[in-house]
């Protein structure tokens, strides 16, 4: 938005963020001899038009202010989450020794998809898709832990790197992401089991919070290794899954795992129904598979050397990101889910030089000040301050963008008791309703979805 | 601390954050056949042997969850003082493309210390240092940016990587780090000096919040080319620079730039200091180098197309955090900054089995909640509950980390109006207060901190 000429009010709020200052170039082809993106999926074509990310290279984007402060307003509600079950936060570095990963077996087993680059001392090093060698090194480096200190839970949220044959659908298949890997370690395979399913709920709780339609599967362990997996699905068309979901008994798959034909779990085969999914989250329980590999050992209560039980547990944040806009937004306009929407409300006051500006600007600050009082908008509002526009004008690229709700300070303002107009684009009503009605219904529908 | 026997005691509260949850592998010596770390700076050994960071590889290192707590509350503090400027937080793809550095000529200027790797269809990327190339060619690919969308001022805080030949002093010189860059725009030399002085501002800022003496010098341009630069110093003997620092007219510079006979400023020659400094900052401001190679232009308002006028600025995140010890900390103690110690205050109650802990266990509570209506140390204590140790044994590891505040429950606390020991390890005080005066005296010196 902010690619537009801007006359702002010397009235409005100081504190509120403000559309024209925001770094959004909308809608622009990229000049001749600049990357031309191949467009694969309404996410990508959406969040390129809208100024969210921008292309740098083939499946790698620049993140701009309104994308980064999405990925951190999601990345902060995995952290709390995380924080629940007492996993504790680390950084591994991206450069890992392909040593571990021979130790493993998987410099062979990923190939090509693996960036590798050499220092100048001709040593090689992965640039890091995931850190399963990583941690169990790191816990290996770590002399005499006793069977006293698990389970242990590290995670981190960091860019994880792919060299993709053919990145696609913009966020959803890149070569560079970010992805919060979850990694645990158990004494035994009975408590690798508990944490496990520790994780897993709390990976539901993970997905209720975001609050977009999620499905739980039982996944494949392909390459990963492990005896046990599930993942987490968004539904879409151009999802790359196929999941088989059976209506008798509840039992959903891969189909890579299950097949078309008939339920793996009640044997019937005409309840079965089959819809494309992209993955956005996967757990696996890996046993000792990487701690064998690299000597994850602890020391049992008789002072005896075990390999440690393993699990990782990964959460692909930008794909979260790009999937619940393909899941949720209209052809030409965005929708977010609230928890991590950029702004959750945008407010529109009157065209500069209209009958409405003057009490218009007064109101902005009543409304504004009055709504910071809701805690979940504290910071999360913003105001479209380009007053050179018509309401109508940027009431479009308000619903462009997706903002969850938007107040629309118009005709009605005027009245004595000035009444707003509040568009929730979630549900696509309006309503009309003085400021105390504004506080109840953001209130009340701002708590329902905590 | 956590590799250590744990029995706790049950009526602990439960919202603090507990050292015997804490994965902190302490003191610990590498298992045989792992990296062998070359101790070269006090900070890098007593970060290692406190279990705050960790060495993966030469130049690397794993950051543990007291390190991450640390690195995250710097970020924030940086962030907010960023937003006070109007700068917006973006991410750049780590991976550029060769071509971006061709065009500007780094390539050649950097030579072996850029990471390079091809990817599955032989094009060459460069896992960037630094993102000036980066930046102008995103702006630069927005097409008919108007003069009045400028001053810009874009900013990361991401991961950085450059194949140092001999990586040293533990986070101080690493091969992957984490910086803030950021990047001004301009439509002529004269606002981008405006925006210069602004940024500038804003570091002073940082740096006073961070509260660790610093020397603000005349730098040198060097391979980054442009016509006016700053450094920031931390005073250490270790320290790679010599700042010249004329008592007189208080001129202070680089001696790279200045030389050491007399100062450049007033001439005085009897009048000259010089001393070891750590570059923790830098500013730059660069013209239109890699605007003029890369097209990074902006339309006049008679319509022609004129390159932009850019601004760097870079701030060593992981680089504050080890100076700031190497100049803080005494020879087997951290000392933290109150502004990102991992916690302010840690609490110690009194040893399992005492006279003193059933009282101990309930004015742990008591002392916590009573803290907890002080802002900045919510969310910000630890208790230490190994209480199977001795107060005294608690309190050496809780000086060796270098918690700022220590709360110890001892013996005073049986009194009718119980009397708590409370350590500043900031300035070496220890105090006598009862619950009133520990929220007077805390309120009272964290306030100041502000």
């Amino acid at each position: 938005m902010w690619a537009q000429t801007i006359e702002t009010s010397k009235v409005l709020p100081s504190t509120i963020h403000k559309v024209s200052k925001i770094f959004q170039p909308i809608n622009i082809i990229p000049k001749a001899g600049h990357v031309k993106t191949a467009l694969t999926s309404k996410s990508q074509r959406l969040m390129l038009d809208l100024g969210i990310i921008r292309q740098a290279s083939p499946g790698s984007f620049h993140f701009l202010p309104l994308g980064v402060r999405a990925l951190e307003k999601l990345t902060l509600l995995v952290d709390k989450q995380m924080s629940k079950i007492g996993a504790q936060k680390v950084i591994f570095p991206s450069l890992t020794n392909s040593n571990l990963w021979k130790s493993t077996g998987r410099l062979q087993d990923f190939g090509a998809e693996l960036f590798t680059l050499k220092d100048r001392h001709d040593h090689i090093y992965v640039l890091s898709p995931t850190h399963e060698e990583a941690v169990a090194d790191l816990i290996a480096s770590v002399s005499q832990m006793s069977y006293k200190e698990f389970p242990l839970k590290l995670y981190q949220t960091t860019n994880k790197y792919r060299d993709e044959i053919k990145p696609r659908f913009g966020l959803m298949r890149g070569r560079q992401f970010i992805m919060k890997d979850l990694y645990s370690f158990d004494v035994d395979i009975e408590k690798a089991k508990e944490t496990y399913a520790e994780v897993c709920e709390c990976y539901n709780s993970i997905f209720n919070e975001i609050g977009v339609d999620y499905i739980k599967v039982v996944g494949s362990c392909g390459a990963m290794g492990g005896s046990l997996s599930h993942e987490y699905h968004y539904k879409a068309d151009i999802g790359e899954d196929k999941i088989v979901s059976c209506s008798r008994c509840g039992f959903n798959a891969n189909a890579e795992l299950a097949g078309y034909d008939k339920c793996s779990q009640c044997g019937a085969s005409d309840s079965i129904t089959v819809h494309a999914g992209i993955e956005v989250g996967h757990t696996f329980l890996l046993g000792d598979k990487y701690s064998k590999a690299l000597n994850a050992n602890y020391l049992t209560e008789k002072g005896k050397s075990v390999p440690l039980q393993m699990g990782s547990y990964g959460l692909g944040i930008t794909r979260i990101l790009a999937a619940a806009i393909e899941f949720l937004a209209k052809e030409n306009e965005i929708r977010w889910p609230i928890s991590f929407a950029p702004y959750t409300l945008i407010i529109i006051p009157p065209k500069k030089g209209s009958k409405e500006e003057e009490v218009g600007s007064y109101l902005v600050q009543r409304v504004h000040s009055a709504l910071e009082s809701i805690d979940s908008l504290k910071d999360n509002m913003l105001l479209d301050d380009r007053i050179q526009m018509t309401i109508g004008r940027r009431m479009v690229d308000a619903r462009r963008v997706g903002y969850p709700y938007v107040i629309v300070i118009g005709a009605k303002s005027m009245e004595k008791n000035p009444i707003f107009e509040l568009h929730n684009l979630t549900n696509d009503q309006v309503l009309y309703l003085n400021e105390e009605g504004l506080l109840v219904y953001l209130r009340k529908h701002l708590e329902m979805n905590k």
